[in-house]
């Protein structure tokens, strides 16, 4: 958890590796592995009965079977990904937005298979970050992408989320603050998690992501600013409404590139994320991705289209969105039961997370009260304070991200209720109101 | 092929992004593409016709109708990576090497799972490089990891090859010139690719891999200096002896990082690489990767891992091996019989390729004659120029490498005629005597 020390016989490391911290998640989930009776509301994992194993099965077995098909699937596949792939993503896309290329700008050129979506978000922030730019982000954002704007050695500038997402109008008073002290040249680009974001469940409105893309526009002639959209749970929906993604504003693809993924709602074994990204973007991005590994593995974007083509993917996704609503359903009963007046939440429409807010004097970071009772009643969460930029001062210390990606009904309840004893040991000033937010389109 | 052209409505780029050109073998690749009659004696791509389907799906078969075991494949994976596959490497390895833990220090927390070794390539030079510092590499060297020293900013050191292998000898002069100049403490790894190097074919003899280590334990205590090992062809030996690898010669981890995969030996499409890291770099390396992609593809390990377990790794690796053999000899004798008065080759005891060299007049590279005239025969080579450090001057022309690795024995040989056809319509003032150089042990 703390910075690397170097002892005298080391390597000298570079000014990068010297920057970067373990992400403070990992100690947990060491901790984690070892406590067998523990049950984990912390980890970002996904269902593990749902997980398509019959699915990729048959697809891999017609693949491999093929005597024409195996040896191009088994071979290196190209550094941008599959070409099928990618004209099945983008079509599919287009169709779902409701929109052509003609107003999206967007050609197979523009898509680019990548290893999870987190390695597009590691290459963007590579592509355009020096030292001391600056990033905004939300607070709460999603902690994983910190440690790489950290180890870019970018500075954060923190806009807050209420439950209709990233509050647009401080976003633009920001905006006006960066103009005004002349950092305005240093701000590169600006990151949303625009679907149930990680860590609180919250997405961004369509009026908001209007107001988002409209403020970034106006700015371009001053300063090109890349809004850089993380679609990674768009396809976790719970509810009938959706909203058209940030990407799908941005005619003529000038200012949004959108890091989507196959991890959540088919499998993250398979580790095959995508991107759409603006022109001047692609070849960048190509070139760093030939040296970090000249393509992502070629069998595993083989399985994805086969899954897609044959419908076994859209099969497979309405199963898992019924199965994680059940689950997210048990843990908003669970919180109820046990928690609602003495915590606060959201209902979150889609993904992996509910975020839970306790009155401020209790604390939950990994040295709290909390979290050690937690911990001996064996219950692990997520200490909302690692989803926030070094610029938050001060630090809300009362929140905690609860999971229910991988753990079943059963132990969804009883680690809430764990949780609920933790917290019967833990004094507290007044009582919190219960506040369940109206669903979100 | 040229720096990214930035034009005044694009974003800002990074320093890095800035430094990075596309990798001159892609406009090659791009082009061979196009060319439906071409035969591609360019492409580093590995043998169709052996690629293990059946294995694989075998073994997938076996994984994936496991109940238990299917949904832990399916899920995401560690960071590192799977222990299970990370112990069976490193067992696999110290037998090979007659050595134990005690000797090389290494237990599995040293070992880490990358995307094919290339990743580990880079991931290296993340974390140890910025601009200005110092990488020596060999004189030819493998041009991909040129590109990311290329982008980290570092310069290239170059020390030059012989059918030995890097000159030692050369290289202890440099060392000792840069620690004359005062430029020591930039020098921070030496690469060396040691056997059947991408792309001479060459291997480095045990002597030379000796006193590689040697003069780097000497300098340790006044400059900590990595030997980033790049073992990638090693399972690819079609002669009965084998070297140990310098890896094998560290003697409690301290000084060389060990890159190897199974794309060369198994499957590309796979695109599983390892590395063995002494303690100090193992941190700083999975700190980089957890940003990167936070682990390679979960399933595609497993899939590894059964097939060493099972066996059908060996088994494909001996059939692999004797195809190998036969196309390599299929193009050691058309080189015999097309260009024996034309040009010299070293013949490689493994790996993918030969490099041929031509008399210093002929030129070879992209806007050369001869590489026209290849092209409009049909064949495709690599240029030798390609494989040089900017350091290298005057900068070798004359020298092509071929790959035997995936067109079949007839290719191969139409292929070399094609290039001999070529070179009849390029001047040249006098013939080369053949030479065939002694099989390295």
């Amino acid at each position: 958890m703390g910075l690397i020390i170097m002892s005298s016989f080391d390597f000298s490391f570079s000014s990068k590796a010297r920057r970067i911290k373990e992400p403070p998640i990992s100690a947990l989930m060491r901790w984690a592995v070892e406590e067998k009776d523990l049950i984990s509301l912390a980890a970002g994992l996904v269902d593990y009965e749902s997980l398509p194993a019959e699915e990729s099965l048959t697809v891999l077995r017609e693949i491999l079977e093929d005597r024409k098909k195996a040896p191009l699937v088994l071979q290196y596949g190209t550094n941008e990904g599959l070409l099928a792939l990618r004209e099945h993503i983008l079509s599919r896309w287009h169709r779902r937005e409701g929109i052509g290329p003609s107003f999206s700008g967007l050609s197979t050129r523009n898509v680019v298979i990548t290893t999870g979506s987190q390695q597009l978000l590691y290459l963007v922030a590579e592509a355009l970050l020096d030292p001391g730019d600056i990033v905004i982000i939300g607070a709460p954002s999603y902690f994983v992408f910190m440690g790489a704007l950290e180890s870019a050695g970018a500075q954060t500038l923190s806009v807050p989320l209420d439950a209709r997402g990233l509050r647009t109008d401080i976003l633009a008073e920001k905006l006006e603050g960066l103009k005004k002290e002349g950092n305005l040249s240093r701000l590169k680009m600006i990151y949303v998690a625009s679907y149930y974001q990680n860590p609180t469940g919250i997405s961004l409105i369509p009026e908001r992501r209007r107001e988002l893309v409209d403020v970034v526009r106006r700015l371009r002639a001053e300063q090109p600013i890349l809004i850089l959209e993380d679609a990674a749970y768009r396809e976790l929906r719970y509810e009938e409404e959706e909203a058209p993604s940030i990407k799908a504003l941005d005619e003529g693809n000038k200012l949004v590139a959108m890091a989507g993924t196959f991890s959540k709602a088919f499998a993250p074994g398979i580790r095959t994320g995508y991107a759409f990204l603006p022109d001047p973007l692609v070849e960048p991005i190509l070139n760093l991705k030939a040296n970090h590994d000249f393509g992502s593995a070629n069998i595993n974007q083989h399985l994805v289209l086969s899954a897609l083509e044959s419908g076994l993917y859209d099969k497979h996704l309405k199963a898992l969105r019924a199965r994680y609503k059940e689950k997210r359903d048990a843990m908003l009963e669970a919180l109820e039961k046990n928690l609602s007046d003495r915590a606060q939440w959201e209902v979150p429409g889609g993904g992996l997370y509910v975020w839970v807010s306790f009155p401020a004097e209790i604390e939950t970071g990994p040295e709290s009260l909390l979290f050690q009772k937690a911990k001996e009643k064996g219950m692990l969460y997520v200490p909302g304070e690692f989803a926030y930029g070094p610029d938050v001062e001060p630090l809300p210390k009362n929140h905690i991200r609860l999971s229910f990606g991988s753990p079943t009904t059963g132990e969804i309840r009883e680690g809430v209720r764990r949780l609920s004893l933790a917290l019967d040991e833990v004094p507290s000033k007044k009582k919190a109101g219960k506040k369940v937010a109206a669903r979100r389109s």
